[in-house]
């Protein structure tokens, strides 16, 4: 069979969740002791977990960061200010605890998982789990960013990575990313499903110069121009203008439909995936739990567009799941809020 | 001695905090292995508390949230949705573990401490510790909030909880709040500090219906206008417009600046007590950290004022030090940042 035909298998599930337990959820938060409505996106988050899970005192045990790793070709234009080993040599410092996503794990109390999806050459890393579609994304300013095939085989790689994470007990995920370039196929992607024309979707990524970021808006406007991209095929849109490891992490998102675990949303190619998701499997989005505002502002157009708002407005732009990680604890407070505070009943006394 | 004047010998420091100390955190933070910036607010924090606590590397052992309790005469005016004994039905539950600044603490890893400030009546609960300046600050639409004296006395009170604690070893502090009727004077106060006109720093509170908004307005404006408060003499408008338990607060913010340990700022009452407490000793604000953006509008203008911008968008407006610990775990990530991450020197090679 081939990977399309599998994706398509994997997706051909309902996306939902348990609607009358959200509604026990909404009355019971409602009758804690404080004014109705007054904690706001706490209140939003426990409701979304009780329908996820189906309980009313919805429970985190194990958290985990999946990171999805590839190289871009399209580098090769001038739309970045690293070179490719970069994203080898920082996949492997992840699975030692040493970037910025494993220094915020740590203190998050979640495990950081490293998969190759599209790093160029050997890895020679045994931690970093070997699930390489290609070396490097192909550079879609000349031809295409990879097959459809290769499309679908990158979603089916995050699909699967949250297939064992939830085996293995995990019951929060987010998806990570590192990956030299990926903004570009970022930005791509959120113009090309989004309509929004690329100089609005276009950002400094790591600290690009002004003037090469308007030559990068030009390099993906040329590219969407060119290849038209279906903004309603995600596996169209994704072999033409995307990245291995976005489809890596769209597949995370959409896995997290598939086997009911809820999956926080990082910056801005975690968005760009997000777009993908929803569009491969409808309804999948209210597994997702926004983070962070990222200061690309092509995320906000994305995520305004799937109808979710930042939570955490902490001036970040670094990726690898950063922002997600840290919203991980506000998830947690929440959960703390619904299991701890009494109702007005057990007070005997009405504040509202 | 009076305690006006004591609270003179108290306040007749320098806030400062170690700049060299800052230079030095900024230079080793801009060597991590991230495009430089990229960590936004995480990294601001990790170089004030670098510069609070006098070393490269911050520590934070113990958290606690200093809860000052007082009810409001101003009530009388139909300003409030709940009646005066919720406050110390509240204060008492705060003690047990039960409301909502509690269930977040129990995840934060924090612990609260309860201070009568100005409850109506005996309290009868040991656990809430007995600081009271006087039973329920003064209705300040007929007469005035309290005396001159019992203003100082108020600040006194959040100042020596600071000493207390420092002295128990807590070297990250919020101050929350519990008060049936506080946004009214919190309001007051912003308006009569920032010349904000009343309707725009006036909210619901806790659900206080639209009319009963503008009634709420009118009142504070009424006020403003025959008391003529000093926006330049802090205690001249606590004691005219304020609360007993916001002066406390203001304490626990010039308290932080006096024993040098962080302040984390939560909501409305919290931004009221801010400029109190910046107007008392200025410089004071360099010891301070935002959390949330409160839903109540005042509560931006006071921010702004001070040069603070929000760091979490949950859409909250409970009060009690909510969003103040849920900020906890953002400034633990910050430091873990600082601490697990490698530079690029270790890392050999350059990311930016």
């Amino acid at each position: 069979m081939n990977y399309e035909a599998r994706l398509r298998e994997k997706i051909a599930v309902k996306a939902q969740v348990d609607e009358s337990m959200r509604i026990k959820s909404r009355e019971r938060v409602d009758q804690l002791i404080k004014p109705k409505g007054s904690l706001g996106a706490l209140e939003e988050i426990t409701v979304q977990l009780a329908g996820i899970q189906g309980r009313l005192y919805p429970e985190i045990h194990k958290k985990a960061v999946l990171i999805m790793a590839g190289d871009h070709d399209i580098i090769e234009e001038g739309v970045a200010t690293s070179q490719k080993d970069i994203t080898k040599i920082q996949a492997i410092n992840m699975t030692r605890g040493l970037t910025g996503v494993c220094a915020l794990a740590k203190h998050a109390g979640a495990d950081v998982f490293v998969h190759d999806v599209a790093i160029e050459g050997a890895v020679g890393c045994e931690a970093v789990r070997d699930c390489k579609v290609r070396n490097s994304s192909g550079n879609f300013y000349r031809g295409m960013a990879m097959s459809r095939e290769e499309a679908a085989q990158s979603i089916l790689v995050g699909i699967e990575a949250v297939e064992r994470a939830v085996a293995e007990g995990y019951d929060l995920l987010a998806a990570g990313e590192m990956g030299i370039g990926n903004t570009t196929p970022s930005a791509a992607i959120v113009s090309a499903i989004t309509g929004s024309p690329s100089h609005l979707t276009t950002g400094m990524g790591a600290n690009l110069p002004q003037d090469k970021v308007l030559h990068k808006a030009m390099v993906i406007q040329a590219a969407i121009d060119r290849l038209l991209p279906d903004s309603s095929d995600s596996l169209d849109v994704l072999s033409k203008v995307g990245g291995c490891e976005i489809g890596a992490m769209a597949g995370v998102m959409v896995g997290g439909a598939i086997y009911g675990v809820p999956v926080v949303i990082d910056g801005y190619i975690a968005w760009a995936a997000a777009l993908l998701a929803e569009g491969l499997l409808p309804g999948a989005k209210a597994f997702w739990i926004a983070s962070h505002k990222s200061l690309e502002a092509g995320a906000q157009i994305a995520a305004a567009q799937l109808g979710f708002k930042a939570y955490l407005e902490l001036g970040m732009r670094l990726g690898e799941g950063t922002g997600a990680v840290i919203m991980f604890s506000v998830i947690e407070s929440a959960l703390s809020m619904n299991r701890h505070m009494i109702t007005f009943e057990e007070a005997s006394f009405i504040v509202d």
